[in-house]
């Protein structure tokens, strides 16, 4: 039985590795550990080390980036594992006992790769710039509001910057700033850390102040109805509801979103003064979003989220003339086009930004890196 | 080896119980479950049913309300198990795989019980209270705020009333409202459903609109520096630091929130617009700040907190002067004396308020009623 359980798992155990040997025995608790818990640590090479006390289990694995790091039991039934070396930055990441994959308790819980689960955060050079400090503070807003084209209460998350609510009469711009695949409203205000880039930016008078409107945009989540459902079902619905089609998120950003934002708050509601942005997914939805409406947004950002081309501004009348700012980020691990792509808008009269993140992958120190330097080309 | 540590666990396997045998077999989904997870389950008795993968475990088992239910193994390696029934409301519960007690990957997380972890919903008749309805909505408001006390930024979460936006010259009276033992500033928003309950009670006109605010009040977390730590060390303290004394939370709240929250929010900055409250750890917080600062709060409100005695208010002047309610509550299975202690304080002329919460015990559902009740009573 037990023989059985595990030979038919091992045919599962890709990339798996032994804990990582070459270490230096320099780890500290992370930032991101649970109140009190020592484990997870980070060490100067950025290896992970996560420990676990199951003194019955057979086997616990480390599980992070994309390798199943074993960990070893000692003699009081506390497993021990250390991953390679990771980028600087945060990464999701789980530990696996006897097969099943379940969240570090050690680690403090965030929303992304499709779940709740751990997060780490291995320090860079550069991360100052999202710590919290004694600056002038915004807020982060929660937020339910009615939703016409789904029929339901849906949530957000809003930015806003510390001097709102001392200029009673004063009207901001807005920045719609995106999630990507699997992740949701919360990333960008956890794992993206949007309150203190601004905040620190803002009090730096690198940026101007402006509202952050973070909301959730999972198409295939968003259940259209009524006369917003598509015509042709996607897929099978639930009662009374139509299945989303891939703008499934447009609609609620056109229909709900952007009108709600700009009935509660105090907007400055024209193209010039609002931006669209967003990472991964939420950059191709800024893409399609922005092109599809072309003198609804004078500034455009995609982080990780592919490039926009002549041929996709040129076929979307009144963008050129509308638009600021277009920029476009990425990784240096993420082979990226997005310098040429800025050049070739350039060459056609645009104001295209390019920006490589020097280091990352697809995760979020690109994002919060993007997120900084977009800022600072809003609304100027 | 594997025996040995069989056996060494056995000895800490205290209150466990098979799989309850009893249950009425129309579980669903739990409202806090992850999304697109259709485990963990609920039944119309309240047990719950948990599930988890583990396919090399030996041993796993649903950890809920002090009793750990074994779970089944079936021929995919999926283990099954089903609790007792628990009363209604909100329970924290984790599942334990061969001796490590993890989060159950398919349930939100919440802070209770000294860590971030999962929690259920055991439906009660009484629920709408405390739902998201499309009503005018509030907002939670996280905020970070400069502390002097202990010399670093600190977190509390604000609760604004939907009118307040609108309003920008009217101000607003103010509940301080505290959170257990064990648990942090988030838990009166997420577990307590804050938010839901005033907005709630607000549209249907049964509570007036005012700001609730939400800080972490678990002193012994809490290091007072400078002028403000306590002469006598009740522990080691960290370099710089003097160890906090019972009464860390009592220093922050006047020193730093009260004066921050009257800064940034349109706030009526006086006792008769001030009211504390707090759940458990939280009402004997409220009980001794208030009886110690007696001309500040004129509502008072403990919520299994303990009871305030004749003694107490005779002892301190200018209480019963400046009250106006003093609400004591408790949940019916925790032997309260709550009713009596009220009769008591209205025998001395105060307007003093006992509640039982029918069916609950020391938990959270205890609380969202108590809430419900205290703030119809506020400012009026």
């Amino acid at each position: 039985m037990m023989l059985a359980a595990f030979s038919a798992s091992a045919q599962q155990r890709n990339n798996v590795a032994p804990s990582f040997a070459g270490a230096v025995e320099d780890f500290k608790p992370n930032a991101t550990n649970q109140l009190g818990h020592q484990y997870p640590m980070v060490n100067s090479q950025g290896a992970v080390r996560a420990q676990l006390r199951a003194p019955q289990a057979n086997s616990v694995m480390l599980d992070i980036g994309g390798v199943r790091y074993e960990m070893v039991k000692d003699e009081n039934g506390v497993w021990t594992g250390t991953s390679a070396p990771q980028d600087v930055g945060f990464h999701y990441y789980q530990l696996n006992v006897d097969g099943a994959s379940v969240p570090d308790p050690g680690s403090i819980y965030f929303f992304g790769a499709g779940r709740w689960g751990s997060g780490i955060e291995i320090p860079s050079a550069d991360m100052d710039f999202w710590q919290v400090k004694n600056v002038p503070q915004g807020s982060i807003v929660e937020k339910y509001y009615w939703s016409k084209a789904t029929e339901s209460m849906r949530h957000c998350y809003v930015y806003l910057p510390a001097e709102y609510d001392k200029n009673p009469n004063k009207k901001y711009p807005v920045l719609y700033l995106q999630h990507g695949n699997a992740e949701n409203e919360q990333g960008w205000s956890a794992q993206g850390h949007t309150g203190q880039i601004l905040d620190n930016l803002i009090a730096a008078g690198k940026a101007v102040p402006f509202i952050v409107v973070m909301d959730y945009g999972q198409s295939q989540n968003i259940h259209l109805v009524g006369q917003y459902a598509p015509a042709q079902p996607a897929q099978p619905a639930q009662p009374g509801q139509r299945a989303a089609g891939p703008d499934a998120f447009q609609t609620v950003l056109l229909v709900d979103i952007i009108p709600m934002v700009e009935k509660e708050y105090r907007v400055i509601a024209d193209a010039q003064h609002r931006a669209m942005a967003g990472l991964s997914m939420g950059g191709g939805q800024t893409r399609r979003i922005t092109l599809a409406n072309p003198t609804m947004f004078a500034y455009v950002g995609m982080f990780s989220g592919g490039v926009m081309s002549v041929e996709d501004i040129n076929g979307a009348a009144g963008f050129k003339q509308t638009n600021k700012v277009v920029f476009m980020s990425s990784g240096s691990k993420e082979n990226p086009r997005v310098m040429e792509a800025a050049e070739s808008l350039r060459g056609i009269g645009m104001n295209a930004v390019g920006y490589i993140s020097e280091g990352t992958a697809h995760e979020w120190h690109t994002w919060r890196r993007s997120l900084y330097e977009f800022a600072q080309l809003l609304f100027k």
